[in-house]
């Protein structure tokens, strides 16, 4: 029985990072510590699963108690993260092989994978393996995604702190046009993430708390544009109120199905043109009205601002990477921690568990009566949910007038298969 | 002697707002209530200069104290701005004379003019005009510039905002790259405000703090762009560091002195790309090393992001609003109180004050000397100037998750001449 002495564990980092994932490391690791009888160290994988399949390990015991407390405050992935998802088992059944091996060989009894749905598909199929292979793991998905796709989950780390940097944004955005609409911009647009939810998108809407206040209209991926409604809306709200705010996600597409941002105006070789949509649905508008404009294009701005991170988020992402550690130490396998919403008012939330069966490969879309009828704004309904998940500030320590970002050692674990591994 | 008894003072705006020009209003009307001897109310322009033209004032008086108070932590002009610059005297004699109906009309005797170079030349104007016309009128300007391109001051309010949101988004970015760049992004491409001067661009240079540390490499537009040199400089930085992360400011040039931004290319109607420059940048290094890049363009959200905003600025920007009144009331015009350093180490500052005749129309460049000799970074004695400037916290109050930033009452004065007034 392997599990009831002390064996290592493996924590890795997958997919686009956030501004909390590394909170829920933190967690983890803070956990881990406080129970070094049955969890000797915690290895982490350099750039995520591919650490483990090249036997590339970071000895994280090597890291200060204040190092690792100030993961909570760090965003990015602190031990890097990939883009690498693993094949089906029938396709490359080396691949699992080959993290049993290193698993083994390391005296490796937990895995904890940090991502988002093919992250907890991996962990489901890791898990069953380890089993047929006669290995003894446990294996903890975490929940982390900006997407806020994750079935079983209330919702996911990584979305509360992107939904209150563009709901701030656009506020702040607001504000400023609103200054300036009588004499110049009367029009601004604002891109945000979500290729294929409007989760992100929507949480701009909490930004106006008043009829006429930014955004006055969300794009969302969920709505085919309707580009002649669309300008009429802006027109009206432009008569109406002196300017007009949008929030546009990335993922809006067009009667055909195409992404907008695509099926813009291309260049002198036919290519597509550089920019995102915001330009797209800029120049539209002015094309039509004339009126000048502004946009901007958040980008990973959104997701690795820390500064302006949701506490409700900190706090969350936190407890479920020492969730994460509790649920192994239950021993249980294939399970993720979840966040459960209890109370909406107040807000109160507490920490369930899902099976990785029920939550792999599963997309938890936007509701349809979180969009209002028009298609441009969010419902009551909508705002209820997201709300709780943008409140709190959890400000970083500053030095110097800037963040102060922890950057760990990152020592490696010697090898001891040392063969290489082609990823 | 009309000003030995109270008259009423004009303030306005002008051109683009900031995180904290309203800091200025707040100094200004907080120091005038405690003058009620000298000075009865204060009006502000609707909308700034247009306000006085058209005889649309705003009654501040009206306002609570709280509410003016607020005006220290609220991003924008509260009272509405415009880009409207006023002729020479020679071209538009009924402007000016415009003004001085109005300001006599409604017992002004003190014009405050809250602006950049364009501001304090029409304050400077006024001033003469108001002497020459007999009409007794203390004209004080007071600066405000995201651009910091005032001479005489040490800095311009709204500056050191701008540059701790640009210095702190592309610290987070840095951290967030250098997570994806095994598998993923290689590239980040930051747009930067500072069409004519890189002092905006040169902040995001205080990010980095050692060899490696994002930004890379920052475009300014006083510096040519040379594509090749460029092109190198990332792969070297990519090769070595693994990711390569720039801030480019809206101005760069190339050799042919064409906007990068609009050197770009065309669409099929032989348009400009609707993009930024940033697109232009990652989309030619895409192109000759294949890296997979994000960028993002921070627009109106540097500029209006109170939520970051420096407490340095916030304190200098509230300073020279209250020095503005002090001036005033001690009988000078003509004049524009100025942020003058007295140390580095520590960073102090006292209030001085210039003559507008010598502060319009001079424009205040980056210096040579702060930019490395390679032209892609910014050297010790520029960071030695920039540092202090974006140093401290100031952070704004939260209601439900988002900053309260206040919506003042805005109401009107009764109208007097009630004459109409083409803008």
């Amino acid at each position: 029985m392997p599990l009831m002495t002390s064996t290592n564990a493996f924590y890795a980092q997958s997919g686009g990072v956030t501004a909390v994932i590394n909170a829920s490391a933190c967690g983890l690791i803070e956990t881990a510590r406080q129970n070094p009888d049955k969890i000797n160290k915690v290895y982490a994988g350099r750039n995520g699963i591919i650490g483990a399949l090249t036997e590339d390990l970071i000895d994280t015991s090597l890291e200060s108690t204040e190092n690792i407390a100030a993961l909570r405050h760090t965003p990015s992935g602190a031990f890097g993260s990939c883009r690498y998802k693993l094949k089906s088992f029938e396709e490359n059944k080396a691949q699992y092989e080959r993290l049993i091996a290193v698993f083994k060989a390391h005296d490796i009894g937990y895995f904890f994978y940090n991502g988002g749905g093919d992250s907890q598909d991996t962990t489901n199929k890791l898990s069953q393996l380890s089993e047929s292979m006669g290995h003894n793991l446990r294996c903890i998905g975490i929940p982390k995604t900006v997407d806020n796709d994750l079935p079983l989950t209330d919702n996911c780390p990584g979305f509360g702190s992107v939904a209150k940097y563009v709901a701030v944004s656009i506020r702040e955005a607001g504000f400023d046009v609103a200054s300036m609409a009588r004499t110049s911009t009367k029009v601004f647009v604002l891109e945000v993430m979500g290729r294929h939810a409007g989760w992100i998108a929507a949480a701009g809407g909490l930004a106006a708390e008043q009829e006429g206040e930014s955004p006055h209209i969300i794009l969302f991926p969920e709505v085919v544009f309707d580009q002649q409604k669309f300008l009429e809306k802006v027109d009206k709200t432009v008569k109406k109120h002196g300017f007009c705010c949008i929030v546009v996600s990335e993922g809006v597409k067009n009667p055909d199905g195409q992404f907008l941002a695509e099926a813009g105006t291309r260049d002198a070789f036919g290519h597509a043109q550089l920019g995102g949509v915001a330009p797209v649905v800029a120049e539209m508008i002015k094309a039509e009205y004339g009126y000048k404009y502004h946009w901007a294009v958040a980008d990973y701005l959104q997701r690795a601002a820390r500064h302006i991170a949701s506490k409700t988020d900190v706090d969350q992402a936190y407890a479920m990477g020492k969730a994460a550690v509790e649920l192994a130490l239950e021993g249980k396998t294939a399970v993720m921690p979840t966040i459960v919403r209890t109370s909406n008012h107040p807000y109160q939330w507490t920490i369930g568990y899902g099976e990785l069966k029920d939550i792999a490969n599963v997309e938890q879309m936007l509701p349809e009566h979180y969009i209002t009828e028009d298609g441009f704004g969010i419902t009551a309904a909508c705002e209820e949910y997201l709300r709780p998940l943008i409140s709190g500030e959890d400000y970083p320590p500053y030095v110097n007038g800037l963040p102060s970002y922890v950057r760990l050692k990152n020592l490696p674990v010697e090898k001891i298969l040392n063969t290489p591994f082609e990823v």
